[in-house]
């Protein structure tokens, strides 16, 4: 098993939809937030100009529903840091209430980018110091 | 009655929360999408640089609740324009499933400022074409 | 090509992030829409008791950005009816401001499902009536 | 100084707009988010049947905005107890980065509420032990 990092959430009521479980396109806000929890992690913030972060993939597999108030673990792994983006893989697994059980897998790619001044972005390296970073993160036990 | 410009749309799924109906929030985001289409009916946009319109002040009285699928109607008056914000009156009706209802009330003050280099907002007048066409919008028998 | 089933929104304000772009969680809500569109074009609607569609896939690839007040198609297209499930296939394309160009392409896949008074789903066969219509949708010139 | 439950969160990124700040509809998610967090803290769940608590009035006096990452502090204490409704009382502050600023003052009034087998729903007296349990965290000094 590759080194995760490990973001803790509890699902709120205006996270649920009709159907009494969390909306499934809030799956994607939760990794999210889970990689900016990690880029925390890591001293830096993900909204360090001059470069930003679009998503160019996102995917999620959805096994069990996550319910209001269930307590979440959203497990981190870098799959692969190329030049110019990296690949992350997730894995959500309620706690709570228990017995822990995985309840969806996903993965985005974010392509590290550079906006011009009429707001076109433009795919540039990942700044020297955060790719040292990003490599030991993705090597390190965790 | 004040002349107003009504805004129709459909609840959406994802609008809705566990208790099957719109989630409270989400009447805040109806409220400015009927803003933003009635700028866009007078022939401007919300978002006209240098100019921005944060909320100052936003509140909504509930009476029914919104379902999955309904038909609504938000319409928008203005209640007062001063030099440098604007106060808006908002209705929300149930056209369908029929027979319409009135559902909730809100209003909304907005404040026209520019920002700074840093980020600091300041409030300004706001802009004199903008302005008569406000007060014909605010007088006109719609 | 597939039969396609168009459906058009404007992008909201609420929807965008502080990189001036519509939040990439909300191309899944997008899609979902349309599936609900699509639904009402039948005849129908997805909240027909007792079954229910949760996402058991859902994947996006983004290529432009999209920003306030574009006008964004969304074209469904059924790719695949099993006897509990179904795959769409969305693809995105901002109609104004012109050009018309594509933005991103996305796949759902969603369970046919009744569910237990203890609230555990369970997939079921896809009721035949509909199971006839969205053949019918999946094949038929558009 | 009325006694207060503290509730402390971080700015999302998905809970910005392309104004750069957080979206005005999510300090109610926020309110509500510290209302459940207070029902946690007594030992019980909003989500408790057969009541439930929609709102009937939600308010918000924006004064400075709150951005990315920003850590805030929410503070809920309870106005009014009526028979079968709340009103809560919330002041958002900006803890960091600092000086900790008072950014906004909100209010919720909730009703409790049992609802039909057809939807519809109808105010109760709040349950006995529940009352009791509000009454304490609206006196006792925190």
């Amino acid at each position: 098993m590759p080194p995760t990092f490990k973001f803790i959430r509890r699902v709120e009521f205006s996270e649920t939809d009709l159907a009494g479980i969390v909306h499934f396109a809030n799956f994607f806000r939760y990794m999210e937030a889970a990689e900016h929890a990690f880029f925390r992690s890591l001293g830096t913030s993900v909204a360090t100009p001059p470069v930003g972060w679009p998503r160019v993939h996102a995917e999620c597999d959805y096994k069990r529903p996550l319910r209001f108030e269930d307590q979440v673990e959203i497990a981190l792994s870098i799959r692969e840091i190329k030049a110019k983006s990296i690949t992350y893989d997730f894995v959500f697994t309620r706690l709570e209430p228990g017995p822990a059980e995985e309840c969806a897998r996903g993965n985005l790619v974010v392509a590290c980018v550079t906006k011009a001044a009429d707001g076109t972005m433009k795919a540039v390296p990942i700044p020297d110091d955060l790719a040292q970073k990003l490599k030991v993160a993705q090597t390190a036990a965790s």
